[in-house]
């Protein structure tokens, strides 16, 4: 068992699985082929070969996708165009931390839907929107973050047409669906609310952050209206960047990529759930089929502010749960086990101190 | 004589002056030294060994530096952070549109001060002052966009004193600055109010803007700001490019390209201004020693209400004067003449057909 500290804490892919040589050649092939359209003062919607090969993927045309810096920033587009006419948007509770700030800076009140473990609960949902419809409901489908749930057709449906009956955006941020471990996909939200969905991905997950290329696919009048606030944030996205991951998609890598990244996360999505029944019993867990992440609730007497202060002496570096929830207090016993760039002897040794700490 | 038509309209470098070559290699060197750093989520300030050249050239340290997706997007971060208190913007008139645009965003009331062939009118500055210190002044210091004037060293000093008297922020963008065809070169407003200057500059003048490499140069206070600022909206900048300019300029290329560019341009505005004596004596215009543009004040009966309905039959693409105004109708004479991405032929001939316009 090794010393040195486990770091459960960010959603990030483990450096050594990014694909150098097959990068490189990109660049190359990139720079040598449209070097006056990648070099130059780009449109705004991102880079139009890209764009043209995303949207075959979803079966649209390029003036339904729109590529940006990351897809963080993209939310961040959407909240300051759509919440500023109706001030409430709704996320799932837990979610995405940075999701909840975006939101939280237009000034919006940030309503939480309680999640359970296929989606989000229907009750609630209905008297929420009863008392109040938002602007953006944002929802993280498949392998959520921070739960690792996957939200269930039948919850998808429902979620879908009380979008176009309460008129709200679904906001379906799907950076992990392509990364399924086992288990049944179901349709993605946008194919069952096509005029009501910005369809949001990214490549950080399936290639490499560093790249910040996210993306999102929606109507040709919700891409425009979002490619006129990037041009007066931006002028254009960074364009070499689009021409490398174009290149590299052309040559037929990134299929290859994802089965090769899926066979290395598969075996530590399968330790982690392993390692839990084994040192956790006490606490309950999601049960995720892909993704990056196991979400915990650690047994009754187990806070935040307990926990914290000595993980870092155990040797475990952990995130507060509470900052997955609006409202913190409700994830005074959550933990988040991002599971990627931890080896399974690492997770396995991590969740045992884990558990020590907690009988300690 | 040409037919075809003469566009000055947008500020862009001409694709030739890309260094292909030179990127390629660039490129490859960065994924090769730093995949680990370039290819994950970086920090929100940037890409360190670049902050750190960058910095040296200020004679700061990297704490100093933040390096965003193009400056444009670095402004949006200031006046979100900045105007959210002291609701007033002041800018030269004529400004850039885009930074106009940027501060309307926030709500702030924006105010003209007028430009005159040296620097903003100081009096009518002291008199806003008086008024209502406002929380930024975004000025072009050198070779300013839309005009080409430069402020001088007098102006520089009082507007300095007066930052730190009235306690309001500089935002000194010079994207411009290198490309001095002539003439001698003035201090940054940095350099003399350093703890009231956010000195903002980008390689898209003297590399390729398709990168959209911007930074600004602040004290460390004023960058962790913006980094805290800049976490929350995309996490971090887009990594690659700022690994590809790092060893661009490592390599020691980016002096031979300055001084390449400028060989280019100088005849350039050499010809604007010999054209404009030729053929529109009864306009006034600015007399730049360096940047992409020539600002010409037309003859008084001469609208862009009368002028741009016509230019395109004219086999001429002009940008309206009266989008770089605060108040719209002062540029009602106003035209913008970028002379960078056009050879001097082109420019005598499309100074030509606008006298012939103008009389016509």
């Amino acid at each position: 068992m090794s010393n040195s500290v486990i770091n459960f804490t960010r959603g990030m892919p483990p450096t050594e699985v990014f694909p150098i040589d097959d990068l490189v050649r990109a660049s190359e092939s990139a720079l040598r082929n449209d070097p006056a359209v990648l070099l130059q003062y780009g449109r705004s919607p991102g880079y139009k070969p890209l764009r043209e090969l995303l949207g075959s993927w979803y079966g649209v045309g390029p003036d339904q996708v729109l590529i940006g810096n990351g897809s963080l920033e993209i939310i961040d587009f959407i909240a300051r165009t759509k919440l500023a006419s109706r001030r409430r948007a709704f996320v799932e509770a837990p979610s995405y931390d940075r999701t909840i700030t975006a939101f939280r800076r237009t000034g919006a009140e940030v309503v939480g839907i309680p999640l359970q473990s296929d989606g989000v609960e229907l009750e609630a949902l209905e008297r929420e929107l009863k008392a109040g419809p938002p602007g953006v409901f944002y929802i993280v489908s498949d392998f959520q973050n921070p739960m690792g749930t996957t939200t269930s057709l039948e919850r998808r449906q429902q979620i879908a047409n009380w979008a176009a009956e309460y008129g709200f955006w679904i906001i379906e941020d799907a950076p992990y669906r392509r990364l399924r471990y086992w288990g049944q996909e179901a349709p993605t939200l946008y194919s069952l609310a096509p005029d009501w969905t910005y369809h949001l991905c990214s490549f950080s997950k399936t290639l490499a952050p560093g790249l910040r290329l996210g993306y999102t696919v929606a109507t040709p009048e919700a891409i425009a209206e979002l490619a006129d606030f990037a041009i007066d944030t931006y002028i254009g996205p960074v364009f070499p960047t689009q021409g490398i991951v174009y290149e590299y998609c052309r040559a037929g890598l990134l299929e290859p990529n994802i089965e090769k990244l899926k066979a290395l996360y598969a075996p530590r999505l399968s330790a982690t759930l392993a390692a839990l029944e084994r040192y956790l019993p006490a606490a309950t867990w999601s049960h995720p089929e892909g993704g990056f992440y196991v979400g915990v609730t650690l047994p009754k007497e187990c806070t935040m502010e307990r926990l914290l202060p000595r993980a870092a002496d155990a040797g475990l570096k952990l995130s507060d749960g509470r900052g997955f929830y609006p409202n913190p207090k409700d994830g005074d016993r959550f933990l988040r086990i991002p599971f990627c760039s931890v080896t399974p002897e690492e997770i396995h040794t991590g969740i045992a101190r884990l558990a020590e700490l907690i009988e300690g």
